[in-house]
C-alpha cells in the first residue's frame, strides 16, 4: 500500500518502540511518506528515537513543545526540508508530574498542573498556531492529536491528565474552526485504548485498567500498531471531509456499559 | 490504490448516480473490491443499477431489505456467488412515507411510522442477523450503515426519519457488542452531510438545509464521492478495532455551534 | 413542600409499591399536585395500583397505551375530570416479549420486537400526539418519561430494550421541538439508575448489574424514591426552560470510566 | 417556597443585577438559605454587590478565586459564619484577557490564556480543593459552576473561553469522582442560553449570537431568572444523586440541528 504516497509530515513524540508515535512513523514511511521526527532532548537522550532516525533516514529535530521558539525552528526545519508546505502532523505529547510524583487529584500541586496542561494540552495550541502562521499546512492538510476517554468519563488514577485531555480535545474543535474554512486543514482526536507504552506505565493500576478495558471491549483492546494503522487513514486524503471529531479507536469500549465478558469476570456471591 | 484489494462486499441502496451507495460500489471496485449489489425489484426499475451492474459486471440480486426471506436469498447469493464468507457490506437504505405523504410528525400515520423504522432501521438488524447467522463474513469483516445528524438534534422536517435513524444507531451498538466478540466482526454508522440524491429530495427545504450545513461546516459539507472515499477506510483493514461508533462525516458541521459564515448570512437589523 | 402545588398530571405506569412511576404519584401528592392514574387493565388487576387510588382519593383511567382509541379516553378523561387542560405526565411504560421469553437479541423474533417499540416507545409519540392534538397541556407543561444508558452505551441482557430505549429518547427530542414553540411544553426523559422494580427483574443478571452500577457510581444508585424527588422538581415551574434532555439521575455513573471502588473488585490476579 | 429552607451556601461571581449569579443569590434567598457573597476586590468596587449584601443583610468576602490564600480565608469565613459545614456553592466565575483585548484565537497571547483557564476554570478546582481539604460542606451538599455549550460546539468569537469551559467541565467530572464516595458531595455544570450579562457582552456578536440562539432554541432562550430557578433546584434536596453532568438550562438549543424559525430567517434566494 501507499496510502501516504508522496505526502510529507512531522510525528512528534516517539520515545521509544512502545510508542504510539513510533509506530505511526513506521507506518507512514511504510506507506510512502516521507516524515520528521521530534522530541524534547531529554527524551532523545532516554529514548532510541535517534536509532529510528538513523534506520529510516528520517531528519530529527529537537523541540520542545511547549516552547514557541523551538516550535517556530522545528516548522522552519520542516519547510526547509520538505522544501515548502507538508501534509500532516501528529501530536503525541503529554505528561502529568502530578501523576509522577504521586499528587492526588484533590490535592493537585497547582505548579504541575500548570505543567501537565502546558505539555499535554497547550503545546497543541502552539503547535497548531505555528504552522498556522507559517502557512506550513499544505490545503487539505491533516492533523492528528492523541487522547483518551478519560476526557470525557472518570477514571480513577488518570488524574489531572483527564483535565488535560479535554482541554487538547477542545482546541482540536475550536482551531478547526478557523484552520478548516482559512486552509481547508481537518484537525481530529482519536480516543485511543489503555496501550502499554513507557508513557503509560505512569499511570496508576494501569495493569489493571487493560485488562478491565480488554474485558470492555468487544473488539479487545486496540494496539499501538492497531492506532497506527487508524491514524495513517486520517493523514490520507481518504478522509478529507473529516475534521473537528473525537475518534474512539478502543474496540468499542466507548459504546459499551457493560459485557458479557465483564460479568463472567465479577466477585462470586456466596449466599446469591 | 487498492485499498480493498482482495476483499467482497454487499452494497445495498444504489438507486442512481447520485446516490451514496452508487458511488461507494465505484469506489469500493475502484480500490480492488468484488462487489454484489442489491436493491428492492420497484428500485431496480426505477433506477439505473443495471447499467451499473453490467458496465462494472457486478452480480445484482433483487431483495427487499426488509423481508427475512429476500434477506436470505440474498446472503445465500453472496456466499455461493463468492465461494464463502465475505468482508463487508454497506446498508444504505431509508424511507419515510409519512414524509413522502407530508403527514407532519405531531400527527403521523401510524402504519407509515412502522414502515419508516421497518425499511430505515428495523432492516439493518434483519440484515446483521442474516449475516450472523449464516456466519456470512469473515473475522475482521465491516459493516457500515448511512445515518444523520438528526438522530442527535431535531431537524425541522426531517420528521420521522430521525427517530428512525435514532434506531438504527442503536441497532449498530447492540449488534456490535455481540458480533465484536464472536467474529470480530465490527458495525459502524456514518453520520452523513446532508446530501443531494434522489432520496435526500424528498425531505422538505432540503436545498435550505444544504445551504446551512454548508455555511455551518468548517469544511464544507461532504459529498457524496467524500463519503465513498471515507467509507472504504472504514471496509479496509485499516480500521479494524473501530466499532459501535457512529462517525461524522460532516465538514465539522457536528461539532460546530455557530461560525463565521453563518453570522455573516444574518438578516441584517436596520437599527442595530 | 408544595412544589407542585395546584398542578394536575397523569402518571402512567404505576403497577406495584416497587414501581418508580408509584413512587413518582406519592410523591407528587405530596408536593400538592392532583393525578389521574393509568395502566392497562391486565396491570390493573396484576398489581396493586387500584389500592393507591383509593387510599389517595386518585381518579384511575384503564388504557393501553399502544392504543389511540385508549389514548383519548384517557386524555379526554383528564381534561373532563380536572376541568380542562391540565399540567405533566409522566410516561413510565416499557415491556419487552423477546426478553420475557429469552429470545438473544441476535436472534430476535420481529413480532416481539414490533411490540417492544410499540410499547415502549411508540406509545410515548401516541400519547404525546393524543396531548397534543387535544391541546390538553397547559402553557409551559411538562412531560418526563423514563429512559436507561442502554440506549447509548450496551449492557448485556438489555437486548431490544435498549433500541427501543433509543427511539423513545428520539421521540422526546422530535417531538420537543414542535410542542416547544407550540405550546411552550417540555419534554425531557430521565436516565435512572438499574431500579429493582418489577418489570426490572425481568433483565437478565438484573443484581449483578445493581452492583456494577452501585461500584461505578460516585454517589451509588439513585433509587426509585431519589428518582420521585427528581421528576418533581421537572413537573415544577422551577425546570421550564430544560426541554429535549436526556437527564442521567444516576449517581455519576454515566460520567464515569473506572471507579476505586470497582478496581477494588477486581478479581486478584496470582502472578501479578 | 422554602425549597431551600435552613440550607446556606455561597455565591461566587455576582456583579450586578444582570449577573446569573445575582439572581440566583436573590432566588435562593427567597427559598429559604441563608447566602455568603464573594467577588474580587475590584468586582466589589466596580459593581453594586454591596448594595445587595447590605440590602439582604449578607455577609461579603472578597477573595481572588484563583488564590488558594483568598480561597482558604473565604472558606474559613463562611464556616466560621455559618457556625460549620455547609450546604451549597455556585462557581459563576470567568473572564478571557484575549476577548477582552481582542485577540484572535489563532493568535492568542499565552499568558492571556494561562489567565484565561486560571480564572475561568483551575478558580474552581481551587475551589473545590479548599472545600475539600477544610471539609467544609456537609453530607449531600452540592456544587453548580455555570459553563456555555461553546465547550463542545465552536462558537465563533467565543475563542478561548470555549477550552476553559471545557477544562471547567471535566473538573467537574473529575472532582465529582472523589467528592461523591468521600462525602456525597454532588458537583455539576449548568450550562446556559447565551444571556446578556455584563461579562457577556465583552463577546464579539453576543447580540446576534442571543437572536440566533433564540431562534433555534424551541422554548426560547433561558433568562437568568429562570436559571437561577433551575439553579436551586440543583442545590435542593431534591437532586440528590445528580451528579458529574454537564446540564443544558437553554430552551432546547442544545438538542436542535434547524429550527423553523431559523430557516423563516435565512436570506431569500432571488431565483429559487
Amino acid at each position: 500500500m501507499e496510502l501516504l504516497k508522496g505526502k510529507k509530515g512531522i510525528i512528534t513524540g516517539a520515545l521509544n518502540d512502545k510508542s504510539i508515535a513510533w509506530k505511526v512513523a513506521e507506518r507512514a514511511i511504510a506507506e510512502g511518506a516521507e516524515i520528521i521526527l521530534t522530541n524534547t532532548e531529554l527524551s532523545l537522550r532516554m529514548g532510541t528515537l535517534n536509532d529510528f532516525a538513523e534506520k529510516h533516514g528520517c531528519k530529527l529535530i529537537a523541540a520542545d513543545a511547549t516552547s514557541i521558539e523551538d516550535l517556530g525552528v522545528l516548522v522552519d526545519g520542516a519547510m526547509e526540508h520538505f522544501g515548502g508546505p507538508f501534509d500532516f502532523v501528529l501530536h503525541s505529547i503529554g505528561m502529568s508530574p502530578n501523576v509522577r510524583k504521586g499528587r492526588p487529584y484533590e490535592a493537585l500541586d497547582y505548579n504541575f498542573l500548570g505543567k501537565t496542561l502546558d505539555i499535554s494540552a497547550l503545546s497543541f495550541h502552539k503547535l497548531l498556531h505555528t504552522l498556522y502562521t507559517k502557512d506550513a499546512l499544505k490545503e487539505w492538510g491533516s492533523v492528528v492529536a492523541l487522547t483518551y476517554i478519560a476526557a470525557e468519563r472518570s477514571f480513577v488514577g488518570y488524574n489531572d491528565m483527564a483535565d488535560a485531555k479535554a482541554l487538547l480535545q477542545s482546541i482540536a474543535r475550536s482551531f478547526g474552526a478557523i484552520y478548516g474554512p482559512a486552509r481547508h486543514v481537518r484537525i481530529n482526536t482519536v480516543s485511543q485504548s489503555p496501550t502499554a507504552t513507557t508513557a503509560g506505565q505512569g499511570i496508576a493500576g494501569m495493569e489493571d485498567m487493560l485488562k478491565y478495558a480488554e474485558r470492555m471491549s468487544p473488539l479487545g483492546n486496540a494496539t499501538a500498531d492497531d492506532c497506527a494503522d487508524y491514524i495513517v487513514t486520517l493523514f490520507s486524503d481518504y478522509t478529507r471531509k473529516v475534521t473537528m471529531q473525537n475518534l474512539y479507536h478502543d474496540g468499542g469500549f466507548s459504546s459499551v456499559g457493560l459485557t458479557a465478558a465483564e460479568v463472567a469476570s465479577f466477585p462470586k456471591q456466596e449466599n446469591d
